[in-house]
């Protein structure tokens, strides 16, 4: 699975301890479907009355099990539900193969599980355009379902890898009337894309009851502002999946709770922002604030087209303040703008000023804020009142290194 | 001006044998605006009645001289005209001194040559943000005046480069009615932008009589075909300028001749590759024909977003017939396809068909392809009859080493 690069230098000291949430159980298993010598399957079980939230890629060319997790979404949840993932073969662009590969494994773990298939929720990441073999996975269920285990997590988390450099987890309790809730999630990803769609896979879990619709507005809306609101390399995968699962085993409704929102968002932010720490290549982990856009889809575009921009990107990479690129972006973005009113910030340093440099700009201030491993772009339009802020990170030798070997 | 690289692999032998046209006179001058010991400003003095059409930047930061030219476009034609080109400022993101820079320039070049300073077109290319030092370029038009030779084109295209790795230009003759007519054009830039602005500049020139309204259409809608389908990183210059410049002396009238406007897009064309060909770190030129498409804009969408790809250009850097990647790219593009209609092709080698990799594919047959220094991909998207053909060149560490460190 091309080359084994050292753990990202943006990496967080080590995997958190995660709570366990009550209604979900985890196992890991060794299939082999393309690596060896290491977990490839993650199943979760989640108990009656779960109620699963999705959100998934917008890609024209979406995988099979996309598709199918996308017809499942919302469905009856008086029974039980699980999630099965495999890493190293994504079943993706694998025509009528790759729906007869979901079919028979949605349909074993109903079956193992003694659940309804609607409720058998897959994600494969990995290679893309080979059969997925989905015999191995199969063949491993029984096994799987042996050692389910509430307090798995973590196992889950590295089964799902396949370029990333580090596993992602990230939790989050809430007090609501005297009572706990909590929330646990894992992330897979080093990129929106990362090489042979090496996918951005997410899955959250909590033990708050918390009504379907609501869950799923919720997650929506909350992905619109973190998932959504980072970038790698600009490019999407056919299989990005997010699934959020509130198994309400706590007893405590949550559903319009402002905490338990915060809360989510805060996971899902932290998940978000991982990915982008994992980004191939990456050395510098890049915030990119834009106001006073026209509208504040207008801001994201601005956002957007500066966080995606090879040149701004290469810049951060040489630690060089380069703001001309950032007027560029912003010119090319496509929303409203008017050059003599942009200002733009690097960290506390004011570097442009209504259309040109800022009259106290300090390029050695500029340099020392480059320097460091956290970059923040402030850019005001000046011309609305729209807001947007993405995340990204740099574009180094190290991204052409992963992906312009992967394969060979 | 950042690193000096060698010349591009893709490169032309030399510089091509250029027909003198009648009308137009060159000089460069060495004016000292950044760079020592070079020519770094081209006068070219067009005679009266000249024809001058113009295609700009659609940069919403644009800098003024390209405004400028664009409020002069279609202006009378009975006195003569001239272009100054500078290089080493891109006069862009400098405000109010922006515009004066653009004022005293073109008042010097009106009031030397003798001409309306409403037919004094310039362009600026080089850093951005930094005032252009004008008085440099103004203190030297009299000594270019001076110069003033029809058969100094081959200068011209030398003292208007950037970052180019090489001079570029390019020419026809049609006969038309028996008489000869002449096209000669230049231009610079290594990518739609490359570093700091290095903008995309073309100036072309013919003795044939063209109806400036005629013109100017022609040109729109050869530069559509063009300059506007080659793409090296997406960025896009604030500066970007296309002028092409009738004279008339050779007194044949072109304005309706099919054989004229094929030969004036051949120039454009061979230009716009030449342009992909410079592209920073170039190592391959690329050719994306899509088919299939549910109209043209479809198609072009499709055929950009696998040339803006950064894991396709990695892929075709590390000659890996990935065509995962292309399917990815098909898929967020944002127009219309069904991943089990897509065809795609490496050069004759089919990889993929009706959604997935193709019966007849052989990896060996594919990789022996992407070996050679120009990649085709053909892709048919298999829904409509749209069509797009665009060129772009691989994405390699040339072209981070040239952009991440070139203001340090």
């Amino acid at each position: 699975m091309g080359k084994i690069t050292k753990v990202s230098p943006l990496a967080p000291a080590g995997f958190p301890e995660l709570p366990v949430i009550e209604g979900v159980q985890f196992a890991t298993v060794a299939a082999g479907v393309k690596y060896k010598d290491r977990t490839d399957v993650m199943l979760a079980q989640l108990a009656p009355g779960t109620a699963i939230a999705g959100v998934f890629t917008r890609s024209q060319t979406r995988a099979a099990p996309v598709l199918d997790c996308q017809a499942k979404i919302g469905g009856a949840t008086e029974k039980g539900a699980a999630i099965l993932v495999n890493s190293g073969n994504a079943n993706a662009f694998t025509g009528r193969r790759g729906i007869e590969a979901v079919e028979a494994i949605t349909a074993s773990v109903a079956q193992v599980c003694d659940i309804p298939q609607a409720r058998v929720f897959t994600s494969s990441t990995g290679v893309i355009g080979e059969p997925l073999p989905f015999e191995r996975v199969t063949a491993v269920i029984e096994t799987a379902k042996a050692s389910l285990n509430p307090g798995n997590i973590a196992d889950a988390a590295r089964a799902i890898m396949t370029t990333d450099t580090f596993a992602k987890g990230a939790s989050a309790t809430v007090d609501i009337g005297g009572k706990t809730v909590s929330i646990a999630g894992i992330a897979k990803g080093s990129g929106m894309i990362a090489p042979d769609m090496a996918t951005m896979l997410v899955y959250i879990f909590t033990d708050a009851i918390v009504d379907q619709t609501a869950l799923q507005a919720m997650v929506s809306d909350d992905s619109d502002r973190t998932f959504n609101c980072i970038t790698v390399d600009s490019d999407t995968s056919t299989s990005d999946s997010l699934i959020v699962a509130a198994t309400g085993a706590s007893g405590v409704n949550a559903t319009d709770d402002d905490t338990f929102r915060d809360a989510l968002h805060g996971v899902m932010q932290n998940l978000a922002f991982q990915v982008v720490r994992d980004g191939e290549g990456a050395t510098k982990f890049v915030e990119i604030a834009v106001t006073g856009a026209a509208s504040d889809a207008d801001a994201k575009l601005h956002a957007m087209a500066i966080a995606n921009s090879p040149l701004v990107k290469t810049a951060i990479a040489g630690e060089d303040p380069n703001w001309g690129r950032v007027v560029m972006a912003v010119g090319k973005s496509g929303a409203a703008a008017d050059r003599d009113r942009l200002s733009i910030r690097f960290g506390d340093v004011e570097v442009a000023k209504d259309g040109w440099r800022s009259p106290a700009y300090s390029e050695a201030d500029a340099a020392a804020h480059m320097k460091g491993e956290e970059i923040q772009i402030a850019v005001d339009i000046g011309i609305g009142s729209g807001t947007s802020t993405v995340w990204t990170c740099d574009l180094t030798h190290g991204y052409i290194e992963i992906n312009a070997d992967y394969r060979s």
